[in-house]
């Protein structure tokens, strides 16, 4: 099965779009996870168990995986959240050249879908959207405020950068696996987004920490239905260390949940 | 010392503007070290011994790393360089937003220099950036076709796209740690590049197996004698599988040096 028809199912049937990231940033873990073998798997685990039942999807970002331990975190973290049937979208931005590109692909052997950096443009991408059964999400508009240093930029065809990358995007979606990602702090962006390529789901972060606007990322994240609205940091670290942290991250994905599904149709 | 005062000390040193690209794919690794406890880096090693002397820099790409044993293999392959007194870039083509970025930025706790994304903008490097003694590239023009999708793009202000990334990065230079990565296949706007900024090193990729243009690699890639030029499989698989393969790296590592001087001022 696609990866957009798998996540469309996971939403019809927990009723959310919620994505839930994964990043176990060292400084932030809870001293009761912190004497175990992987840390942040074991930190991992527990808000899964606290949280699959409102979470569309896992996104684990790439970042907080970077070394020997981290990758073995990762792939646990992975498997677990496959044994609650809960796709992982790796958060990678990844875009590099042909021979290379064919090897950060295989990143998607374990994940369900990546996220990809455009800069390179499509021959770079090429490795991850030919895996037709995997999500392929293309960062287009992001939600820091340098993001406009280069996307925002407005081309001599009328068109801003991002906009272009939004056009290419849907010209790269042969198999149906293409999605963007759309920052929650740009609402009028996404909204013109959505109009711009109706059939692209999107990954729309930014709104728990970053302040992102809850009803655009509802209203215009979605493909007839499809998409995710991520949170990370303002679901996982909820309860900070406190003795109730994993019923805090659930309490907070519930609460993610129930905001959205209050503008979904 | 900065990243560009000692790796302007090592190019003078050993008289070579040689970077040797360290991507040991797995299918192509030769029998001989395929039993090692980690191959790649049992490969590295080999590499290294035979190209150290005409090496200004290594260059392993993390795509090649990206698993449990890879992440061990890449540090090791650093801490074995360093033995001797080669500085390593890692390519890792980051770019994430803030929380994520600050993250990313810890690769640099053991390479040397690293290899950036500039679709999410300033912000989103400012972690790498902020380390004033580590070397940032910024991809600019990179040597894919697919680089024309965004990066020759006109803007209304009439840059191109690169051209602009090639100003913002002036721009972000404020500890004298940053360079640019253009390819070696688009000479002509190398040499433009060259004009444009003439403080910033560049890092050349291209040249070997990608067929790019030597000479405009060691005339535009060199601010003040400082750049780098690339080659990977051009060196590190010039002997495939062949009983001599170390020789033939050390050969090509050798040939490469040479072909550059003769264009060096």
């Amino acid at each position: 099965m696609s990866f957009f028809a798998a996540l469309g199912d996971r939403i019809d049937r927990i009723d959310s779009v919620v994505s839930v990231g994964l990043d176990p940033d060292p400084a932030r873990l809870p001293d009761s996870v912190r004497d175990a073998d992987l840390p942040r798997f074991a930190f991992n685990r527990r808000i899964i168990d606290a949280t699959h039942e409102y979470a569309a999807a896992y996104k684990p970002n790439a970042a907080f995986y970077e070394d020997p331990d981290g990758w073995r975190a990762l792939r646990e973290t992975i498997a677990y959240a496959h044994g609650k049937d809960v796709p992982v979208l790796l958060d990678a931005k990844r875009g590099d050249i042909g021979n290379t590109a064919r090897q950060y692909a295989d990143l998607l052997e374990h994940a369900d879908g990546i996220t990809v950096n455009p800069y390179l443009g499509g021959d770079s991408l090429q490795p991850f959207l030919s895996k037709a059964e995997k999500g392929v999400f293309v960062l287009c508009r992001t939600s820091n405020p340098g993001g406009a240093d280069l996307q925002d930029r407005e081309l001599t065809d009328g068109r801003t950068v991002y906009e272009r990358v939004a056009d290419l995007a849907a010209g790269w979606n042969e198999h149906g696996n293409v999605g963007l990602v759309v920052g929650a702090t740009a609402p009028d962006e996404l909204e013109s987004l959505r109009d711009r390529v109706p059939e692209l789901p999107f990954l729309v972060p930014g709104v728990g920490a970053q302040g992102g606007d809850i009803e655009a990322a509802a209203t215009a994240g979605l493909a007839d239905g499809v998409g995710l609205v991520n949170s990370s940091r303002g679901i996982i670290f909820a309860g900070e260390d406190g003795p109730n942290w994993e019923r805090a991250a659930g309490v907070a994905a519930k609460r993610l949940r129930d905001e959205l599904n209050a503008y979904r149709g």
